[in-house]
């Protein structure tokens, strides 16, 4: 059975809180900053992945089958990268439920960008001046 | 606070039982079969490591500082694989708090294989082949 602590212990190990940022679509100026947490696991460990989508309630499962090395065996993706569920469920989550492991520092990071980019900060020079150089110390 | 099944959800993510085969020190035609479970962390996550030996109550934490490798930072491994450990502690604990992922299916075949050791199964030449054929499903 998945309870509460079993997610906190499984995402220490092997959850990630990262921020992607990269450039904007049409806007060369622009820059689009994506707070996304996710699990990836081999394939076969497909059924703890659903179970942990299940208990959380937010996020999406996605098939990776890379065909570029011949000794890679297929992955599976668990990710959360909506504003609203991250903001309404995943941190309200791990609030509710500290991590433990040095992770706990990356979350707390990984927070404060969210609340920036819900404010749109990300969209002034400084904001993402000051979002980047939080990035940077997430996962040192 | 580290709770039962914070561990078992750590340990499915990054735990590892594993069974090393060796030749014996002095008797080359014999064999060492030393099951081993461990969890090997980068050293900033030794508290996380302190608080599991702990709330398990057996194995050790060693130091790895390996210097071969430029980038390679400084390890902590916890490891336990003292017999009377591995059978009155270690093993007693997952199976009153099942693991979840497919470290689960190791872990069967790692209390097995502990089993036969108990009982110096791998002392002989049938009882050896046996142990390896589970060995190497263990770990896919």
């Amino acid at each position: 059975m998945i309870t509460p602590d079993y997610i906190v212990g499984f995402v220490d190990g092997e959850g990630c809180f990262c921020v992607p940022i990269s450039v904007h679509k049409t806007l060369a100026w622009r820059r689009e900053v994506r707070p996304t947490f996710e699990i990836e696991l081999r394939e076969d460990d497909l059924p703890i992945l659903r179970h942990i989508h299940r208990h959380l309630g937010c996020g999406k499962i996605y098939h990776l089958t890379y065909h570029r090395y011949a000794k890679w065996k297929p992955h599976v993706k668990f990710k959360v990268s909506k504003m609203s569920e991250l903001q309404s469920i995943l941190i309200p989550f791990f609030d509710r439920h500290p991590l433990q492991a040095k992770k706990r520092k990356s979350f707390k990071i990984f927070k404060r960008i969210v609340k920036m980019v819900a404010k749109k900060k990300h969209l002034t020079k400084s904001g993402l001046e000051r979002i980047t150089r939080l990035r940077n110390q997430m996962n040192p």
